[in-house]
């Protein structure tokens, strides 16, 4: 597989070749799952887009088709990625990074190309030297599969990470940044190794302590004791134990860096807890219990807030990794953009970025941009 | 303090003298707080009895006797126990063991002493000679505290634990059991060291974990990333996180030697999840997923489930342990006793014991009983 860019691509600039944005979309999904599933159905229904679909199911893509999710069935990769707009590749997490290198060397040069897989890092840097290709990850749809469960409002207000990188087209990162939003999502812009962090702490390190609350309880117990009355701490911190095995092995595995960190941080809480409770030291645990009931009320203040939004308009200069230096700013802020346009000058030389974002966050906003050394002015 | 039974005290046999079961009971409540409150509500709502209460706060004192959970507000704990038939000591669990040696050197030798800790193996410990004290602990009422709280419907359907001993007064025992029963409780008997053990992993290890957990995403985390967006499964496993401070410091310190083998333990789980990850060994995490899902099954299908009862008599000899052994027996196999008679022989040499359980577990329980050699007939 050829995992670099191709010569035809264009790395770099914020402006690429071609493309009238006023008619609708060609968007290919590989891959009709529940996310490609719902993806094709959101794009279609929302924004009257022409989807073209591969599987390597062929009844999963039939399926697709009679559900009016897909209006072409391809009868390969190449021929799905043919002339769209935007190329999604929703296929299982293993198959993630060949597929998206078939994507890349069968599309043009103006084609962005992303994934939904649930780690990014990995990807992102295999990819990094292609301005096409941008890393996503929607938050939506862990709890069921298939196209079947598509919907097309499955990330109606749904997080969905972005990771540009220096490289990447700022005019193929507008145009996917927008058609997300068009399907009802928020999209939010973080560096790929941060993203793998923040996943592993948030939703893969829970699962793993789920399983171990589970198996402590289930193995380490005499068999001869009662099982216990079980109370709704357990019932709630248990909740995703041993949930789809062969899934959850492959998110572990693709997310092993990060996931390892987290469970050696995790590790050195516990014998952190356990010195405390050996030591008798009660000031110690009340000060402990204390200090995370804080940290447990900032990460629920943290949430998404969404309410009127106010235009920035950004004067940027033509190099390379200026959308990606913005968006990452505003994301690591925790700053959802909206939405976003890109208006290059004739000369292409130069351009304005437009901004939408919350109206409360608008000055924060407007520094970071200007602290990145771009003039910004009220839309 | 006293800690070892006074000479006046009748432990072993299956009777001990007097009380008249027709009439009333006479209740003293030590600590009316949530617990204690509700214990004095549901006493005299439930079961007509004579509440007599003491409490350290006298504000608390006062609102019980106002809230109408209480007859007679006493002046000290000796005062309170004077002739009750059941005296319930709801203090702190840091002071559970010295008020509990207090009501018993002022108990006469026909009341029964229960306390309603969470930890129950020290307390098991140091009153395991004196047949008047049975050790307890309702599930129930962790999320708000105070008697402005109680209700006297609080332990409708609970499981409530009790730790009978060899030398536990069978009568004693059997009135505190239907007691609880008239409060609306379930009693289970249980091992004192298996119930902290079960108690350890089933709610204090998830709040140690909940802590872990959020002080990872709070503390490991790189500020400058954007905070992530809190899933369902973090949001679930976390919200135990930080609780009532003083209160769960106490409760880690009560039970610190089952607490932490069920820590070593979970961090020995958690270094197994690590090898399978370095290794990169799919099948094994797959299997390991797998094999979490069945024991998650098992531990929610042990739950209890009441339906229609069934009476077994029990032809016992009266030496001391008998109601300890059958009602140990029957809980090691999970099965709840609904109700308990006693029936001593008019020599008070041998008796007959009344057990209602589930009809589904009714030849099971038969089964365990005559193991222990003695023999059953259908009520």
């Amino acid at each position: 597989m050829n995992d670099t860019p191709s010569d035809s691509a264009s790395p770099g600039p914020i402006a690429a070749p071609g493309g009238d944005r006023a008619t609708p979309p060609v968007v290919a999904v590989i891959g009709v799952g529940l996310i490609g599933g719902s993806v094709a159905l959101a794009a279609r229904a929302r924004l009257g887009a022409t989807v073209v679909a591969w599987d390597p199911d062929p009844a999963s893509l039939r399926t697709a088709v009679e559900r009016g999710a897909v209006d072409v069935a391809a009868e390969s990769p190449a021929e799905a990625v043919g002339k769209a707009d935007v190329v999604f590749v929703a296929a299982p997490l293993g198959a993630v990074g060949d597929t998206v290198a078939l994507v890349l060397a069968a599309a043009g040069p103006d084609t962005v190309v992303t994934d939904v897989g649930s780690t990014k890092a990995d990807v992102a840097a295999r990819f990094s030297r292609d301005g096409r290709f941008v890393g996503g990850h929607p938050l939506a749809g862990a709890e069921t599969a298939g196209i079947t469960h598509a919907r097309d409002d499955l990330f109606e207000q749904a997080a969905w990470y972005l990771t540009p990188e220096g490289t990447t087209t700022g005019t193929l990162y507008e145009r996917l940044h927008r058609l997300l939003t068009g399907l009802g999502a928020r999209p939010l812009a973080i560096d790929a190794a941060a993203h793998d962090r923040a996943m592993a702490g948030i939703s893969h390190l829970p699962h793993i302590v789920a399983n171990v609350l589970v198996s402590h309880v289930s193995g380490a117990l005499d068999p001869d004791e009662p099982l216990p009355a079980i109370g709704p701490s357990f019932r709630d911190a248990t909740r995703v134990a041993g949930a789809h095995p062969a899934l959850w092995a492959d998110i572990y595995l693709a997310n092993a860096p990060a996931l390892l960190g987290a469970i050696e941080d995790a590790s050195a809480r516990l014998v952190h807890a356990r010195t405390l409770i050996e030591r008798g030291d009660r000031d110690g645990l009340v000060a402990w219990q204390r200090q995370v009931a804080r940290e447990r009320e900032a990460l629920q203040a943290a949430g998404p807030d969404p309410g009127p939004t106010t235009e920035l308009r950004v004067a940027v200069t033509n190099r390379p990794g200026v959308m990606a230096d913005i968006a990452l700013a505003l994301g690591r802020a925790g700053i959802g953009i909206s939405d976003l346009t890109l208006s290059p000058s004739p000369d292409n030389t130069a351009g304005v970025v437009g901004l939408w974002v919350d109206a409360g966050e608008a000055q924060a906003a407007a520094a970071l941009v200007q602290a990145l050394g771009f003039p910004v002015t009220p839309g």
